[in-house]
This record gives structure tokens, sequence and C-alpha cells, in this order.
């Protein structure tokens, strides 16, 4: 029986752009897992099955459900043990943690700055209504003020990028000569805008970029396929 | 027979302050080596065993030279395989090199600016006058204007801490319940600073202070017994 994936999805249905839901659908696939995705909208926070946080990614496997994408990547990993690993041992799991980290207070609110105009371009109304209102509420500013001067911001966020671009001129992937769940955590950032943005995050002779296309390149080209702007 | 590490010294012998060789201390104490070490001056390239690069952590393991400390730490990782992991594997090894980069990119340099000065204190005069030269070559001004207004940058640095924060604030180590190489090498960057300097990186309340505790207890004290600022 396939896992059902409650995955984060914009008007169009095809158009899937959380960055923890591909965590998820990396890791899945990583796994060797069948899985059906079910697209989901912000507003639809009643349709999850319990328990859940009002957010996806959630899973349905075997009727367990498991949400919260860090907690489902370790009920991966314990419920398939012999399938390939996402961390390995405890070391590749703490470890993972710090580039999760990093990932979420470098990369995401330096991309949510690009990006949120877009987001709320590609949404269905009442979602556009709810993403609009708590979003600016976050920001303190209408999202049009807050893209505004993006080009301007994109030099500094290249500037953050060293750490793992660094790593990655010498390394085909962040966890070596293969990916795992370390490499989907930081490419479901560079997913989440590609899915909604023609926004350009990277310089095209970025090793960054180079890994980019590797991890898109993975699973028969499972998150290439997936539409991307204007895609 | 015990290891030989050439390691850089201040004026006084006893005052070790590189934060290179300061991961090479730690991984050889968490291998259950022996290690002699040769306090070892800026000035001193010649003095050095061949081959290296004029720079330290250089270790003779039974008239293997080896240098640089990364390729030290996979040295002892695969000459004693037997003795705790400094990696555990290849994902381990790989997010290290992550850790690595985070910790050169984002902490030295901060560091650096804060403490230059100190260090130059600290050194004896033949390599006083070499470090100010090669230092203010590199910043392009004089030490004292280095440091001048450390104070106003500290908030800025420990904000560049948060990825490291968050990840200390779950679990003990870097590496997990216990420590491995990324924590030595985090590490060597604060007992940098503390070895020469009485400017405080971290606020006492900061869970990477509490790490810090953690660093200096390991290996019956090893680098609290090491010469502080003033000690």
């Amino acid at each position: 029986m396939s896992i059902t994936l409650y995955d984060l999805a914009g008007a169009e249905a095809g158009r899937r752009f959380s960055p923890f839901c591909w965590r998820t659908r990396m890791a899945l696939a990583h796994k060797e897992l069948e899985v059906e995705t079910v697209p989901w909208r912000f507003t639809e926070k009643h349709s999850l099955p319990q328990p859940n946080e009002g957010r996806v990614p959630v899973i349905v496997d075997d009727g367990e459900v498991v949400h919260d994408s860090s907690t489902i990547a370790d009920y991966l990993e314990s419920r398939y043990p012999d399938r390939p690993a996402l961390f390995r041992n405890d070391i590749g799991r703490a470890l993972t943690r710090f580039v999760q980290n990093w990932t979420e207070i470098v990369l995401h609110p330096g991309i949510i700055g690009f990006v949120v105009l877009d987001i709320h371009r590609h949404i269905g109304p009442a979602d556009q209504a709810y993403f609009r209102r708590s979003r600016e509420e976050r920001f303190g500013k209408p999202l049009e003020e807050v893209v505004k001067d993006r080009e301007a911001r994109l030099p500094a966020f290249r500037e953050n990028l060293i750490p793992l671009r660094r790593t990655l001129e010498r390394q085909n992937f962040l966890a070596g000569t293969s990916p795992a769940y370390a490499d989907y955590i930081v490419f479901g950032a560079f997913q989440w805008a590609r899915a909604i943005s023609d926004f350009e995050l990277l310089a095209p002779d970025d090793p960054v970029a180079a890994w980019r296309e590797r991890m898109l390149d993975l699973f028969g080209g499972l998150a290439r396929k997936s539409p991307a702007y204007g895609g």
C-alpha cells in the first residue's frame, strides 16, 4: 500500500511549492517508497488527517498519521531501516540538524523576501486573502514592499551561501558522494523558489547551481518534472 | 610511542592559541592517543619537519609527517579505526565539511576582528613584526583600527551563531549525544579567542556558552587547563 502525502499546492493542483513537503517527497523517493500526493491548500486546515498542526507535510502510512517534516524523516528512517539511509547514524542525524537550522535561519528568510509576492500570485483567491494577511502581519508591510528591492539584496544572499558553495565545490552532495536528507533540506528551499518564481537565486556558474541540477535529476527527474514557474 | 604535535604558541610556551591546532589536539585526545606538543612560533617556518606548508598543525606519528588539520583528522580516522570515531562514516565526514566551511567563513573572520590585537600582545617580538605586517596587509589598516569598534560588531556576530545555537539547544553536542570532530572544529574557534583575549564572545545564558563549558570539561579538562587570557 502506498503512503499518502498531503502536499501544499497552488491554484493549479500540480504546482507543489512547500520547502518542507519537498523534503518529505525526496525522502520518500530516497527510501524507494511509493507515494500518492493529495494537493492541499493553506485554508484547508480541517481537511488534514488527525493529528496535525494545521500544516503540511502530513503523511498517512498504513493508517498511521505522521506530521512535521523532521518527525516524518525520523519515522521513515526507523520504520524502513533496510531502505537507503537518510542519516545513516546518530552523527549523521545530529549534523543534519545543523544543516536544517542553517537552512531555516539563513536560506528561508532570504528566499521568502524574494518570492513572497510570487507565491501570492500562484495561489487561489481564498488562500490569497489568508496568505496576504498573515504574511503582511509578519513582515509589517505590504507584500509589494517586501520584494521591492530584491535585486539589491541578491548579492548578500549569494554571499551567505559561501559555506554551502565551498562544500559543494569539493563533493557532489552535502552528504558526500550520494545525497541524503541534508541535501533534501537545502534543496527544498531552492525547489520552493523554483516552483513559484522566475527570480533566479543563483549565478549560472555557481557550484550550488550545478548541485541543484544534480538534485533535479534524482529519482528520474522527480523534482524537475514538477511544474516550475511558467511551467 | 607518542605522537608529536607542532603547536602554535605565544611568547609563553604554554599559551596555545591556534584554532586549527586545537582541532588536532582534541582529535588526538578523542582517539585516546598520547601526544607530545612542541611549541612553535609563526616565524619558525624552517623548524617544522618536512613536508609542510609553513603552518601548523603538523604531526609526526612513528616517523610519518602529516600536516593540515583536515588531512590529520582523516589520517587519524583511517590509521586508528578501532579508536572512537571522529566522523563514523562518509555522511559524517561530508557533513562535517559543511560545519568546517561555516566555521571558517562565519566564525573565524568574526573572531579575528575581535582579537587580532590581543594575539599581537601575546606573541614574541619577532612574531609581532611578522604578524602585524601580514595582518595589516590583509585588513588594509592598522590592527588597532581593526578592533576599534568590536563592541558594536558583537550583536551581529552573536546573531550569526543562531544556526549553532538552535542546534545546541536540542542536543549536547553538534555530533549528538557525544562530541565528534565537528565539535572540535567549532570549539577550536572559541578556544583560540579564549587563549589570547578577555573579550567575551558569548552572553552567559547562551546555549553555545553552555556547550563551550562541556567542551572545556572533556578529556579531564584538557582545554580548560590550557592558559587562557590572563591565566
